[in-house]
């Protein structure tokens, strides 16, 4: 498993909304997600980046859980099956450690939010590739579903 | 504050996502909400029309809260101010009572969810009107952010 420290956002009406998670900024592997209008809005309210005036489903859940005993750990993206990535939140509540599934991009918005660590397995980085190839890369990726 | 027993939905591409919910099948009052495809999608999984593969960002919440001592009492759609749904979430954590803030579509999601009672305010009720007037009214309603 890989700790990210560099998460970069770019959103465009082609491309649509990309998330790139990396080790450091200037890493040679990347993990890339497509995500969906609120998927990546809850992400770039945790980066700052938007301010939104209501509270995000995320936000909402977050302060019911603030009121309870419960402590998060860390975040994992650790698999891909049939073209679908998996994550996973671990936390403990009374000493007791617990595993639930989620979408990668709802882990990374949590965590972000909670300041815990995002690990993705190293199996499911990409090398940095040339601009043709991130075209032709990029045509395919399109059809990975976060 | 009127207990509501039926939740009505429609979607199509003109209008966008409707929910409507009132206090029985054919009460002569309703309370609107326009939704975006994320919100109204919580919705609809909690009413079994869909049936994600993956959880949605609700479904990943209530799985962690599931192991936390956390029980909910009930949701509120409480207010309206400058055009904004106001809603507030009921819970306890230790026999102690906490609120906490929500838009009202989430909030409708999670007491579907939980099974508890959804309460709206009755004066944000809305009297059945003749069809002339409802498209009237829909004019206006859509600019009513949720």
């Amino acid at each position: 498993m890989v700790a990210v420290s560099e998460i970069q956002m770019a959103s465009d009406p082609e491309r649509g909304n990309v998330v790139i998670l990396s080790e450091t900024p200037d890493a040679e592997n990347y993990f890339m997600m497509f995500l969906g209008d609120s998927e990546f809005a809850a992400i770039a309210k945790e980066k700052g980046f938007v301010k939104p005036e209501r509270p995000l489903t995320h936000d909402l859940y977050l302060s019911i859980i603030e009121k309870a005993p419960l402590k998060f750990s860390r975040i994992e993206i650790f698999d891909i099956r049939d073209d679908v990535y998996y994550a996973r939140v671990i936390f403990q509540v009374d000493g007791r450690e617990h595993i639930v599934d989620s979408r990668p991009s709802d882990a990374v918005a949590l965590a972000l939010n909670r300041e815990v660590p995002i690990l993705v397995a190293g199996e499911l980085f990409r090398k940095k590739l040339s601009k043709k190839e991130i075209q032709e890369y990029e045509t395919l990726v399109k059809t990975v579903k976060f």
